[in-house]
Parts: structure tokens; C-alpha cells; sequence
């Protein structure tokens, strides 16, 4: 059940209809759009009697959501939604650029890498402090001491910090210190991972899983918008198919798609979408062009030394030229409306 | 690194290799063969140097470990890993069956599916209390409620207890109720997960992921034995394919490629692995002749009114034949001799 | 549109209703089953008015098919088809067992091997004179030369002779010589080839494509059968997936899948569909556990020389166990009542 | 075997070495580079023994080629190949935009699209005259008729003509009346038509196989050029995969692949590639920015009575839209220098 306000009613009329979905035992989601405000209702087993909300004030009308989805919706919330690390914006005009190391190394590598990412004007820093390895004898990252090199990454340069949460054990930890908490592929349907990390107010971005159908991953973003956290990012990297001259398929088609069904951002990560180098800038551009939100590639100042995943950093001088590219690309894109991706 | 034991080494000769390897800052894990004891090592960063062994009493050779896993495999332990559920045996002469519904629904619905499960002479029993589903907005099993329903049952049948364990948050309680914990596929790679497992002595019946490759499969039985629990079962359940005459193609050729590698036993779920009744009986046959330990299959009385993938549970009576079928199936591949497999 | 004969009609009502839809400009395809006839109607751009046929004599029913195919459907034909190669019969009680090597090498080479086969019982004979290559400059097969080849193994020893057609310019040549026409994987959708084998009347074995849904390997067959040719074989050689431990995955849930669908037969070749020796062994057992109505594998007595596709060939003492194993487990399935499979 | 010839070798000093290939019984491939001249081996059973060119005049070097492909590599031509169809390049400084219905379905649809195509001053019109379909009882193109139409469009418009070449029956038909014979995906394997493609001198446009690697894809090109025919421009149109958003799952990273790996030029056919119009403008600005040389793209005055295909093909407005978009990335593409992809 969605119950979409008139334009003209008031904060009165949207606390007293979430007041009643909130008596009824169920819990409201109200969704500010920019010509009125609709409200999602999560917690119902069932069909609601749409009669318990037609006469109330500021109430246009109550319609029943047939899709398996509510919160994520389009339906729910017409307007893109703009998600705010900061004074840095998602899905807003600007494309955003994420960009730093696999992994926190050293705190002489990771500011290396730091300065050269703030230099080409890039806001935000990526760095793994927990790392998912396939292997248990694989480097999992320096944990608590990662996230303060992070932390003082974020002192000295001023770049937001974006890096994965592994599990809820650690979750605390991580939400200390991250602008933005990152949520791995391979934990995309760890569904208590998500209703934690949905407690939190922190923007999460969301990792598509290695084989995850495009419901299943809206899915996985309304499991933490159902908790309250309203301000996920989508994020494409790639999956699984028999192809073999890339780590992964990174399916670009996604990001239309989720476009045309959901009011969230959605950005590409073309490093760990197609593992090697010489991929990585024509895949940035790519998905610059088909119309994400942002980019998230890895940099490495030393990438023949780097811990994990070295051929697929970018060098410094490579990476500023790929900044330049996508700004471009992205104009281009923005000029040529948008909307006509969401017909 | 391995330690390959002479076949005269004593307890206290293993015993002796055990202290060193722990003085070295090491892990050691003995697994004991038909023949003789051979110790793997884990924790150590790279090589080791083999002198540290060369000379101790009953060590015949110490091994380097080319292969991303360890304990798994073949190399460690020849002999075919037996795992133990009370008096049952999962890799042994005997066919495993383990059956039941998908969910735990009320007291009465499982206490009858059991009784027609027991009927048939099958000793394990599945049912989930904890659920992991694509949509928050499922039914998510009844949790602890759930779990003292099926320590009901094993009361009044005498069946063990095969249930999920979703999360480390309820890891405890599962562990208090199961008789073997299931690893579900979605959580194939949920290292977090495998680790707390890994340190429970209970048996693990862990779900190959739904993309999952199988040397991440055997690396993901490699976190939980690393951690001492060698009590694994491995579990084929249908892969992601382009194919849409079933939920999932089951790749059957997994059993034997994980038997050709690994020691560890391996049943297969039809049940997941198609999604359609009418193709639950030939896949779960297809197992059994493809040398698979065992399977795992639902049965309901009332698959119509199943709270969850009713149209994949199999009827009573066409459980009962299936029974005999697969142990017949069974009882050839086991006389045409097994270590045809393992080439 | 498919009309239904009454169980009483004769052969002259079949004639009658024959003429009619040859008279209407289509093509009738009558299909006598156990209990009664029924036929298709190909040729129509549209529905056809039933009334037509309504009051001829003989005539049960005029029923619109919903279906993209018609022939292969088993609502034109309930009852299994049997195709029979000379006194050899696929789909019936036997199961069907064809062997012999990737491509004929030296006429040494194909008559040892077909004298191998032949020792087991086997009847039908495999071994690629045209063979399609991946690489321009790989072997192609010895073309005429390999044909005749086969013909003096199949004088020598009776066995009926596969192989394999690669295009209509060596169709006449190919048909001339073989007792069976194999369609390749590469060639599932090469229409123009499907058409010309459909004008001839000897059995083909179609194989399913690498990446062919369940509904794509049908309607191929229904391009072949259109065209008049009902002895059609269907054959599972694996699909394209992301899975690296076989060169294919092999898909056994086709069997049931085809066989809840259509009449035709359908057999595995483990050999092509896993690429190592040591899993043909068990899933040409799972094939048959599977309800398969036969299998294909690959033998050569010196596979470490084998101009092709070595190491999945089967050594003969191998084979001959494999072929003792095929029939056992064939037995259980049989008692068990293939029925079931057709829920 | 490849032997590549010194800056200043003369027209005779090619000639001479192409006559000791043809005398030794090979076939020479001779590629004029913007330098130097490579010369191309193929019909060597094995290895050639390169004293036989060491010193004949004007040769550089004699190469052992390890790659399976090798008149479609780079280590044979390291400048990109230049298709010319009239006074249209593909694959040179231009973006190439070939649009039109997917079939003919009649003379006035047909001249209608072409006039909106042609008012953009895209210079290359598809439209289908025999079509492969995957039903025997779908439209399966007006075969002579719809190549005669392509005719009368090109008369009126000046439009280079792109149709595809279904079967050899028909080769010698759609040679007569095609500027750009196209193989479809199905046929990417079908190795009589690609040889019989690579005897004509047009230029083909070769689109990938539903499941093909990258390997088999430069293979079957391979085919066509080791017939002499060395105009082959690659078309990249989706793959089978899980992914069910889209039709086919496109794969623009294959654009830089192919790039890295051969001289050919690469275009993406977004509308098959998705199947639905509001993803093809995206995925083919994405096309444009991953570097691709050119893309196809369907267009239909009145797509909602199409014959075939309607979903995807864009309206007049959207492609007159896409034709600026594209543009405008590919200067962007241009200018940052596509040698970066070749890394």
C-alpha cells in the first residue's frame, strides 16, 4: 500500500496519515518528492483496507502495490533521489567519482594515493580495511588500523571515506568511521547484514550480487530502506557469465533498468567489472554514457606491488585523463535528457 | 605446508609435530587416514622450511601445498571424510536421505511430514525455522519457536535435525537445537559466517552458491575446516544459468570433480536444484547414480498449501518410491565401484 | 490447429481429414498413436475455422494450439516415440548405446574401436568424417574418405553407422552413407540444414545448442519434423555456463524437461558435455538414472593419440563397465515407472 | 608463421616471398601497414622452417605465431583495418551508424524508414530480406522480393545497403544485391557459410554467437579472411546469460578486447542486445564511449505493427536524438585517444 499525499498537504496531514498506518501496527515511510510527498507502508502481512486512509486530510489517493518491491519504487517516489555524503551529492547533476586502492596497504601508500585522487578535484576515497577473500589464508585486511589510516586520509585531504562493512560484528566499527559503508557482492542477500546496516543514517552503497537478477537486487535495497535508511546507492560490477576475457560481465544494461524502476542512484565499478587495466577506462566511459551516476575505479600509485588486484589499478596519469573523459561523456549525456532513459 | 606421518608414527609422534608446528606460531590440523596420519598447517604466511620436520620422529615427508586450499583436499587425507550425525554416516556405504519440508510451519504440519518421513526408514529430517528470503516482506520462519518444534520431533521420531543458520546472531541458538547446521547458498561465501561455524564440532552441511565456482566452493569448506570444525558435508543445489526450464541447473558434474579433489562428502538438493516436482525424482536418481553421498529433497503433505515452494515438494507416495529407487541406483554405482571416480 | 481422431476412425476418415487440410492449402502431418491419431496442421498463416473438420467423419476434436511448436508436442502425440535404426530401436524398452571415437583417423584405428564396441554388445557406431572445427586450421575430418571408412565398419561388424552432416552441399554425400544424420550444436539453428534433413526419412540426432532454451531445441526439431521427417533424436551435450571445472555443463534436467513436453527421445552425451574422462563415467550413469532413453559417449584405444577430444575418451575396459553399469541403473528406472516423470 | 618485411621492402620483394608461400604449397596473407608490410601464412599443416625467408630480400623477420587466430591479429597488422563500403569507413575516424527496420516488410515501410534514416545523414540501411527465426511457422522474410525493395532504396536514397546472408543456397542472391553481407549469431559457427563469405570481396559484418568467447569469435573471422576476404567488421549483440532485465545481456567490454587483440573494427547492435527500447539509446552511447567503431541500430515509423522486434525499434525523434549523442561522445572518445585502449 502507497498512499500519495496532495500537493497542497501539510506536514500536519503527512504526520497524521504515518500516525494511523503507525496505530494500525505497521510502520510509515514517508518519501518527499518534489511536487508532493508519497508515503510507503512496510510491515503489513497483508492487504491494508485503503477506507482507513481515503478520508484523511491531504490524502489524493491510496494505491496497492502490486510489484514485489514498494520503497525502492518509482512508484513510491517519482523524483530521483539525491543521496548527500557531505556537500557531495549522488545522483544529483554531478557525476561522482570514487576512487582509491583495493585495499589500505600502508599509511604511506594510502595518502599517496589519496593526494593524487583529491588533486584531479575527486571528493570521495575508496580503500578496503575488511576484505572479502575467497581464500582464508588471503590477506583480509588491516581491520580497526585500516579505518584510522582511512580516517587520516580523510584529516589531511578533506575526501569523504568510502569502505566495506564484512559483517555486523564489525558494523560498529566500520559505521565510526566511513562516510559511506559499502556493502560487498558477495553479501548482497546477507539479509541480516542489511537490516543493520539499514539502522544506521549513514549512505550505503549496495553491490550487485555476482548473479543477481535486477529484482533481487532491488530487493536487497528495500531489506535496508525498510529498516529507515532511505539513502542507498546502487552499485554494477559485473557478473558472472561464461565469458572469459573478463573477470567478470559488466552489464551496463543495468543501469537503465534500474533507472527506469527505481528512484535510486546507481553507479559502475568497471575495475573489479572487468579486471585488467586496459578495460577499465573504456568501461568508466561506458557507463558514464549510459547514463550512471558515478564511477567507482581503483588507483594505485604502485600497481605491480599492490596487495590484491594490481592489474586491475589504474595508474595516476591514466586515472586524471579518465576524469576528464567521464566529465565530458557525462555532459553530453545530462544535455541530452535524461529522462528519455526513464520512457 | 603437509606433513605426511609414517605409517608407524605413534599418537606421540603426531602429537610431537603438532607442538612444533604451534611453537613455530602455527595452526596444525591431523587428520588421520586408513593408513596412516598426515598433519596440514595453516596460519603461516608462506613457506615454511621443511627442516623444521625433516628430522622428527615418524614424519615421513613434509609436502608443499601448490593447491589454493589445504584441508579439503585429497592430498591432505586420501581416504574418504566420514562425517557422523549420531548413529547416521554422510559419506560412508549408506545413501544419506535427508527430507522434509521446506519451512516449519506449525507443530502439526511437521509433526506429520516427519512420521511419513520416519515411516520410510530416513534418518534425517530437514525443516527451516530461520529463512533467508529475496523480499523483506516474506515469511521469514518462525526462528526459536521453529527450532523447538523440530526438537519435537526428533523427540517423538528419533529423526536428527538438519536446520539453517542464517546468521552469527542466532548462530548459538541453531547450534543448541541442529544436529547439522546448514550453510545456505546465499551465504556460501558470508566468510564471517563460515568462520563462527568452523568452531562449533557440530557437522556443517554447506550450499554451494548459486555462482559459485568450485575452488571457491572447496575454499568456502576451507574457512570452516581452518577453524577446526572438520565436520563438512558439501551440498550441490543448481547454479545460475541462462536456462529457464528450471529455477537453477543442477550441475551434477560437481560431485564427481569435488570427489576427484576432496575428501569431504557430497549430497545434492534436486528439490532447490530444479524448482518442479515432475524433475525433483529423475535429478534426485541422476545423484544417486552420479555417486553423490546423498540428498536432500522436500516432501509436504499438502505442497498446495506449503508457506513456501510448494511446487518443488515432492507428494508422500512419491517420496516413498524415490527411496527405493536412489538406494537401488545407489547399490549399483557402489558394486561398479566408486574409486572409478577418483581417476 | 490439431485435430483428434475418435478411437474408432479408419484409416480412410485419417485420409479424408488429410485432404481437407491439403485442399485448405496446408500441410497435414497425421501421427498415429496406441489408442488413436492425431494431426497436425502446418503451412497456416493464422487459426483456421474448426468447423472444417467438425462434422468429417472420424473426427473427435479440432484443438488450437497454443504452443510455439506443434509436432514435437505430446498434446499431438501422447505416446512416446520410438525411432528405429534398422532392428535398433531409440526411445523404446532398450537403452540406447552409442560409441565410438571423436573423428575417424585411419581405417585401423575406426575398426579396432568399432570391434570394441561391437565386443559389449553395443550396436551403434560413432566416429566424425566431417568434423566442425573452432580453428580453420585444425583437422576437418577426411570427408568422403571417412565415410567410407564407416561403411566398411559397419559391413565388418553390423554396427549402424552416426555421423555427423556439417551442411546441405555435403548432405547427399553424408545421407548417402550414414544410418543416423547427427545434427551438431553449432548447426541447432542452422535453419536451411534443418529443413534439408527434414526431407529426408532417416533418423537424425539433433544436438541441443550451447546456449539453446528449452523451447529453441524443441522448435529445431519442429523445423525438421515440419518438413516431414518424424525420426527425430533429441540430444543433451551441455551448455555454456560460468562453471570451469567442465568444458560444459552438462544439463540433465532437459531430460524430464523434453519429456514432459514432447514425444521424442532424448539421450546424453557425458562425453562432449563434461571434456574429462574421469566424469564420463558418472554422469553417462546419471543420464540414465535421469530417465534418458540412451547416451553417446566417446572410446578410443589410444586416447593419448587421439587426433581430438583425448581425454574425454573412454579406455574400452572403462566402456565396457560403463555399459554394464548404464543398464543396471536403465533397469531400476524402468521398474520404477517412467510414468512419474510425466506429471 | 609470419613474415614481416623492412621499411623500405619493395612491392617485388612481397611478391617474391608470397611466391616461395605459394611454392612451399601455402596460401600468403599479404597486409600493407601504415610502415611496413606483414605477410600472413595459412594452410601449414605445423611449423614452417623460417630459413626458407631469412634471406630473401626486404624481410625484417620471420614469426612463429603461438596465437590460435592470425590474419585477425594485431601481431600481423598492427594499424587498424579500414572497411570501405562506397565512400563509408568503418572503423576510421568516423562513427558508423547503420539503422533501418529489422525486416522488409513492405516497399513503402521500407522507403519510409530509409528517408528518416537518410535525413539524419546516416549513410548505412539494414533491413532483413531473408530472416532467421527461431519458429518454422514465423515470417521468415520476403527472401528476393525484400533484397529488390533494399534495391529501389538504395536508387532513391544513395543508402548503402547492410542485409544478412542466411545460408550458401542463397549467398550468391544477397551478394548481388548487399553492400555489407551481415552473418547473424546463429550462423557465427556455421563454418560452409563463413568460408563461402570469405570467397566474395564485400565487406561482412560478423555479429558474435549467443554463447561465443572471445577466441571463438576471432576464429570464426579467421574463417572468412583465411579465404582472402579481409573486410570483416565485428558486431558485438549480446550474450545468453541468468540476467533477465534484457533480451541478451550486452558485452561492450568485447569492444576493447577485440581491440587489444586484432586490427578489425567492432560495432554494437544495442537492439538486440537489449530488446527493449528504453535501454538501446544508453547502451548505444555506452557503445560509443567503450570506443566501439560504430553501432546498428533498429528504427520503425510504426513500431507497434513491426513485424518483428517492434519493442526495440527506436521512433524517428529518439534516433534522430541518438545520431547527435553518439557523435558527440565519440569526439570525446577521439580526442582522449583511443591508443589507450590498446594498452
Amino acid at each position: 500500500m502507497l498512499i500519495v499525499m496532495k500537493q497542497e498537504a501539510t506536514e500536519n496531514d503527512v504526520a497524521r496519515v504515518c500516525e494511523v498506518i503507525t496505530e494500525l501496527g505497521f510502520v510509515p515511510h514517508p518519501m518527499p518528492g518534489e511536487s508532493r510527498t508519497a508515503i510507503g507502508i512496510t510491515g503489513n502481512p497483508g492487504a491494508i483496507d485503503p477506507t482507513h486512509f481515503a478520508d484523511l486530510p491531504g490524502v489524493a489517493e491510496a494505491i496497492r502495490v502490486t510489484k514485489p518491491y514498494k520503497l525502492v519504487s518509482r512508484d513510491l517516489k517519482h523524483d530521483d533521489t539525491i543521496v548527500r555524503v557531505g556537500d557531495v551529492e549522488i545522483g544529483g547533476d554531478e557525476f561522482a567519482i570514487i576512487a582509491g586502492p583495493c585495499a589500505v596497504e600502508t599509511p604511506e601508500q594510502t595518502m599517496e594515493i589519496a593526494e593524487i585522487v583529491a588533486a584531479t578535484g575527486v571528493k570521495l576515497f575508496r580503500g578496503g580495511a575488511f576484505k572479502p577473500r575467497t581464500s582464508p589464508y588471503s590477506f583480509q585486511g588491516h581491520g580497526k588500523r585500516g579505518l584510522e589510516i582511512l580516517a587520516d586520509v580523510r584529516a589531511a585531504t578533506g575526501l569523504k571515506i568510502v569502505t566495506e562493512v564484512l559483517d555486523t560484528e564489525t558494523a560498529d566499527l566500520v559505521e565510526e568511521y566511513a562516510d559511506v559503508l559499502q556493502i560487498g557482492a558477495r553479501n548482497m542477500q546477507n539479509f541480516s547484514l542489511l537490516r543493520r546496516i539499514g539502522q544506521t543514517r549513514k549512505p550505503v552503497m549496495l553491490k550487485r550480487g555476482m548473479s543477481a537478477t535486477l529484482e533481487e537486487f532491488l530487493l536487497a535495497a528495500e531489506y535496508i530502506m525498510a529498516e529507515g535508511n532511505y539513502n542507498v546507492i546502487m552499485c554494477e560490477r559485473g557478473v558472472r557469465t561464461f565469458a572469459d576475457h573478463t573477470r567478470n560481465t559488466l552489464d551496463l544494461s543495468i543501469v537503465p533498468a534500474v533507472q527506469h524502476r527505481s528512484h535510486l542512484p546507481i553507479i559502475v565499478d568497471p575495475s573489479h567489472g572487468t579486471g585488467k587495466r586496459h578495460k577499465v577506462i573504456p568501461m568508466a566511459r561506458a557507463a558514464a554514457a549510459a547514463g550512471a551516476d558515478g564511477i567507482m575505479v581503483e588507483v594505485h600509485n604502485h600497481p605491480e606491488k599492490a596487495w590484491s588486484d594490481g592489474p586491475q589499478a589504474l595508474l595516476p596519469e591514466m586515472f586524471k585523463q579518465l576524469v576528464a573523459d567521464v566529465q565530458a561523456i557525462h555532459k553530453v549525456v545530462a544535455a541530452a535528457s535524461r529522462p528519455l532513459a526513464i520512457l
